[in-house]
């Protein structure tokens, strides 16, 4: 019987294949600005991805036709310079590039003696210095923020809950296990709680003040009740960076509390942590350093291309303690492809592990880190720029202070009630969209619905938040116009 | 003040190292037999990674030649045609190319309306449709088997556990919550349990018959004997293909008592889910269908570049109930980029998700499923002609059935006692890797240390099974002459 292989029979055309794809991807990159911000989904292309299973060969340049066709006309639009939704970054083409490199390679970064873990390590070391977090602490690359701060806080419970967690369960901690952060918590956070077992109402919601900051006093008081409640408190979570406006708690005096009240400090830095590379930034992160686990993501405010997140802990044993489980078919070996010393495996959930870390190494070395500090620092300068030309607009308002990267606004207009405003500019942002214009998000501030512009863009430059005015009032006019002749803001 | 961007000064520039990256991958790739199938990592090459954080930069010429010179020499050997440790895929040109595709158009398939979810859906619609799972299923692709595990056994939690788990956490089921699995699973359900709060005691091993597959007598004993303990049994686990041997459990029955007792049934079928292809294996995995979840991987014997793998849920009402929370800023629109029907990031961990779908949609087009399901029958071929060669030698044992693509063998020869065969065996598979010959894991079967050849390569020959077994052979008995000579197995 012959013996088959997914190789291709011609190699000849594989590579020409791949040549289209380098000088159409390099165009398609090089030319984003003339193209909308986004565009919706054609029923032609939502059908052509809804296909039965195909039986036979179809080919890769068919394949690849078919990408060119129905799929890469229809992007989220992170990658085009007007694009501020949610907090997505930009990526970059030779972070694509790597990304092809790593799957070449297609190694198993769970461990073993192979070039890929001391990348992934040398990452890891750089990401440490990068943000001044000890050089003696233990990493981890992940998918993302929501799989690092699982990540701390798993660790967490493993250090600071009594008992053997891991063969008892969190129901023999002997009292409720609780946890501590901001009202203005990233999702994901609640989302790790409840994964963990831990039920979301261990989660306390501390109060912010007018800046969207933790109530440090509230927090100490909430722990103190929870104490004389028999309840057993184990971590405390600070914000470096909320995904609202951007705030950052104060991160000291959280790292002071959890000292003396023996928790652990764990530190949501999605995107805010890569501010300190900033050296005026930095300042506002202090005491960011002393946290016990740190997470935060690369393919946001580094623009590596997805997936692409990190935990950092303070103390490797206890890292490795919460997750290491070895098997015989895992057994390390002294020497041979079982060898090596960096078995990431043990340190998260994760047992086979891609090569994310090659895209993180290559862009650093492009780069170097000077180039991104400049970059973070420009993403700030370019709100502090928008923050201006919305408090120069009558029409226009602020919603929230903006601290780092991210603002808030909402367009009034003529508009007299809060019922009205909402609908205006729900109805406003979906144009923005459909248009073509820009992609900001939704921003819900104290009520106030509005939108978010969260730019971790290095495509954007401050004429893009010039347009971004001068569209929002001409939209939003034109919404008012067409309430007036019908009696109110149809939202379609 | 001039604004920066990390897009390249001279597009043309990059192109051409795209150009170049492309023609030394494809040769790289085409040649990948005529290299050794491991080699170590040079004290050259670690040394290259562990340099000072980059300050400026290198340029993406630098950054590539770097990694040609440091990285790339030095694979753990997945992709070579002699590679079976652990169990880990191929990957293919087209896959790799495909990567580099989704991280140009970079987007985040956590939701939104734009091409990436509906490539993502059909690709599941076709995973669905091979394993011969209802087309109403829910699924998700994650980042392979042990995040596959987790949230099919979250799903289960949230399922069957009495009370509000995700408020209240599992402290509040009124009773140990306890889940079933043979003594053969694999480890990541452990970690999955731990993970999740429950205690590894949780987890009942139930013990296997010679075939390794579970027993089912010894599984209804265990059930009873918990209820009449007061625990609250909540899950069984099946086995499609078990790491060690793979055996596969009678999920059919195992889906039986599920349903009697009321149990959430998951079935692990890491590599042995995609046996299904195989008009002839599918009959072994009858029952698999009637899971109430499914975990696999496609970068496993689908062989997709890591890193894909996937869970399918029956109820798509209980799978997003499982992990749904959208805050305000995740808010869903009628219209514009946040509207769309497809918000993966409600049914899984992650809520930023890369678009690890298109490497899958574009291998499925380029060679149909019957060439997916020839190669897995070659597979499981080359297994069988491999178990027979090691029958028809004197000097060599196997150690366990062959019911799938993993045999479990070991050098005999002339060796008396348990500590020596183990000794001996030791060392041979490390000279195997260090000879580049061969890479194998370890396998243990009933305290009988031996190594294990899993066969998830698309790139093996019959031959490349003489080749082994020919030179498992010399170097068994090189390394008793040496034993002879010194008076035992030096292992080093």
């Amino acid at each position: 019987m012959k013996e088959e292989t997914l190789d291709p029979a011609d190699w000849d055309a594989m590579r020409a294949l791949g040549h289209r794809m380098v000088d159409e991807m390099m165009d398609y990159l090089s030319t984003v600005r003339d193209r909308p911000a986004w565009q919706p989904v054609p029923t032609s292309a939502r059908d052509a991805l809804r296909r039965p299973l195909p039986r036979h060969p179809e080919g890769a340049e068919q394949a690849y036709e078919d990408f060119v066709e129905h799929v890469l006309p229809y992007p989220l639009g992170n990658i085009h310079p007007r694009f501020w939704g949610w907090v997505i970054g930009t990526g970059t083409p030779l972070g694509a590039l790597a990304d092809m490199l790593a799957a070449v390679m297609n190694p198993n970064v769970g461990g073993g003696d192979h070039a890929a873990p001391y990348v992934e390590a040398q990452v890891l070391d750089w990401c440490k210095e990068m943000l001044g977090y000890p050089a003696t602490a233990s990493g981890l690359l992940v998918s993302g923020g929501s799989m690092a701060n699982l990540a701390g806080l798993a660790v967490g419970r493993q250090a600071r809950a009594s008992g053997d967690v891991r063969r008892l369960g969190v129901g023999a901690a002997g009292g409720r296990l609780t946890l501590y952060g901001s009202a203005e918590m990233h999702s994901s956070i609640q989302k790790a709680v409840e994964l963990m077992g831990l039920g979301s109402e261990a989660l306390r919601l501390v109060p912010v003040d007018a800046a969207f900051e933790i109530d440090v006093a509230a927090l100490e008081a909430m722990i103190a009740r929870d104490r004389a409640g028999g309840c057993r408190p184990f971590c405390v979570i600070g914000n470096a960076g909320t995904v609202n406006t951007g705030a950052i708690d104060d991160l000291d005096a959280l790292a002071t509390i959890a000292a003396r009240e023996k928790l652990w400090f764990h530190v949501d830095g999605a995107f805010g942590a890569l501010a300190a590379l900033d050296p005026e930034l930095r300042g506002q992160l202090a005491g960011m350093e002393r946290a016990d686990s740190l997470a935060f993501d690369l393919h946001k405010w580094m623009y590596i291309p997805y997936e692409a997140g990190c935990t950092l802990v303070r103390d490797p044993d206890i890292h490795r303690e919460t997750f290491s489980l070895t098997p015989g078919y895992l057994s390390h070996a002294p020497r041979g492809a079982a060898g090596g010393e960096l078995w990431f495996n043990e340190y998260g959930v994760q047992l086979s592990r891609g090569f994310r870390a090659l895209k993180v190494w290559m862009s650093i070395k492009e780069h170097g880190i000077e180039r991104y500090a400049a970059l973070i620092r420009q993403n700030v300068e370019q709100a502090r720029y928008l923050a201006e030309l919305v408090r120069g607009a009558a029409d226009l308002e602020l919603l929230a202070p903006v601290p780092l990267n991210i603002v808030c606004l909402r367009y009034v207009g003529g508009t007299r009630d809060e019922a009205e405003r909402e609908a205006l500019n729900r109805e406003l942002l979906m144009r923005l969209h459909e248009e073509g214009i820009a992609v900001p998000s939704t921003g819900v501030i104290n009520g106030r619905y509005g939108f978010r512009v969260a730019n971790t863009n290095h495509r954007t430059r401050r004429e893009d938040f010039d347009l971004l005015v001068r569209e929002v009032r001409r939209i939003g006019a034109e919404i008012e116009q067409e309430a007036r002749r019908t009696g109110g803001v149809a939202v379609k």
